[in-house]
């Protein structure tokens, strides 16, 4: 077994302490790699509080890792040690459902194992723990290659909010000639507009919050619509191809489906902690699609990587130590971030 | 003006009753035709009795209606004396916005003008009248030229629950190599099964009554499941690429939504009268989408039309007399129809 150094929540809603623990030996076919940078998502929060369902305790969050290779298993063909790769939220799924056979391991029939918080079932069902840490063991099919030019702190938040939002605007093929509206600039809204912007969209922040307005311009936003002022929201009815809706805190859906122009889709990739009340006819007035994504697979992941090296996109972040992981969530929770937290492991 | 004999509900909630009324002269580009028979669709019942919104009356109810032009304007060249004809839910829209531009009057910008409970803003402004009268005059844009080959009661239903599931089904393209599933057997849903059988899919009727089976297999439904019963429902989870939801009651749409595949679309024609509650797991687990349907264009519904001529396909009808409505409306409330009432305008 491998010793290991990382942050864990011991059980659930504690605060998070240094912990040792053990990973796996490198297997035939796995890559273990020193992590040198950990992204900090909403929902390591989230599953380290057990919002959404019973966690697996002690848990080591983490889920965008970026690092280089320092052990390769024997039958391992890709990746050579000092390879700069990186992983993100999941770490094995069952490879023969419809999914798996599409690239989709996202959508495993059979459940995709998460990089933390979650069990092997596919072989030793032992527990999964994240990034947080100094070093990781993954099956070489989850492991991505990372391009040496891009900054790599900003990399790491590829990896669950890079490809979060990549992954719909490609499945559902926004680019030119769409009007893209993003509705949250958070840690995954700010890489929506990178990317629809990238795609060559019009893009359109929607915030509640004027203050909002200079970042989203930075960030390559054409405009910028204030919700909470009745007549830039009415100004918006009926203009936009799609809505990319970032947040997870609740708010009310059909009131930004009414937007959409007829035939728009509205694509959830936050998660509230409430369902929303759904109108049928904030659906049939306008045949109008509400629709929901979840990160993306491997091979699209791949895919959005050396996108970004070609337009040298990254995710904006604030670089801390390991030891400042309480007031970052803390700040997090209160959006003060631009636009997400990375952890130089380093510092652990 | 144009003196009328229909059926009308005086004021929101009345019976109906028999009234006198006036209708618009035939304009030059008008047609007038006496009606021979009109469809009983639900929504006559909710509009009556004010459960969507406020409406106009004395109301008309009607807009599943054909039968042979008496009349036309001196600018009508698509139609002449004798014609067998109809009209839909719509006699007029703006001509003018992206929508209508498209052919899709149906999500008319500026709002299409329904066949009965609206007014044509467009033209005159006078309340419009259904279809529960012995005479019509149409715009000749609107009114839909009728095969001569099928059976007529049997037509009249396919201008309003016809078209409302024929148009889901072409815009998503469903066909050959898909499943699925239909969501309640009444008027809209006998019409689903009917086109998603003619159009290639594998087409599975979903109903909370086993009585149910026998006529699903009769209208060529190829499998049938009690969604009540545990062991048959499980047995359907992950297993459509569509669900066409017929259903106007209060109904649990998440739980439909894991019978669908990843990728898959559940499609709303119904209207209930409540909000239906969405967890965005529902959505983002399998990149789901929620979506909705609002009947017709007007060249998709002659398309229809023609379709049907060439596949005899036509509504399953029990034909009634006009003073037999309220206790149609009674039936109506308790599924207790197969699978639409029309009336016999003769009767009138």
């Amino acid at each position: 077994m491998l010793a290991t150094k990382g942050y864990a929540a011991l059980s659930a809603g504690e605060k998070l302490t240094p912990w040792d623990f053990e990973r796996r030996d490198v297997g035939e076919h796995d890559v273990q790699f020193d992590i040198q940078y950990c992204g900090v998502c909403h929902s390591d929060l989230h599953q380290v509080r057990n919002d959404w369902f019973e966690g697996i305790f002690p848990m080591v969050p983490g889920h965008e890792i970026v690092g280089r290779v320092a052990r390769v298993g024997s039958k391992v063909t890709k990746y050579k040690v000092g390879d700069l790769v990186g992983t993100g939220c999941m770490v094995d799924s069952c490879g023969k459902c419809e999914s798996c056979k599409h690239d989709e391991e996202q959508y495993c029939e059979n459940g995709n194992i998460q990089t933390y918080n979650g069990k092997n079932h596919y072989t030793d069902n032992m527990p999964t723990y994240g990034g947080y840490s100094n070093t990781i063991v993954v099956k070489e099919e989850f492991v991505l290659r990372v391009p040496e030019n891009l900054s790599l702190p900003g990399v790491a938040p590829l990896l669950c909010a890079g490809i979060t939002t990549y992954s719909p605007l490609k499945h559902w093929k926004v680019g030119k000639g769409h009007k893209l509206a993003v509705l949250g600039l958070g840690g995954l809204g700010h890489m929506a507009v990178k990317f629809g912007v990238a795609f060559g969209a019009e893009v359109t922040v929607l915030s509640t919050s004027e203050n909002k307005r200079e970042d989203a311009k930075k960030l390559g936003a054409h405009n910028f619509i204030v919700t909470k002022d009745q007549e830039q929201f009415k100004s918006a009815v009926n203009s936009f191809d799609f809505i990319i809706d970032t947040v997870s805190a609740p708010h009310d859906i059909p009131a930004y489906m009414s937007l959409l122009k007829t035939n728009g889709t509205h694509i959830c990739v936050g998660v509230p902690s409430e369902p929303s009340k759904i109108p049928a006819f904030a659906l049939i007035g306008g045949r109008k699609s509400l629709a929901g994504s979840m990160i993306g697979g491997i091979a699209e992941t791949q895919e959005m990587l050396d996108f970004c090296a070609e337009h040298n996109i990254t995710s904006d972040v604030e670089v801390i130590d390991m030891a400042y992981i309480e007031e970052a969530y803390e700040r997090m929770e209160k959006n003060d971030v631009k636009y997400r937290f990375v952890i130089d492991m380093a510092t652990l």
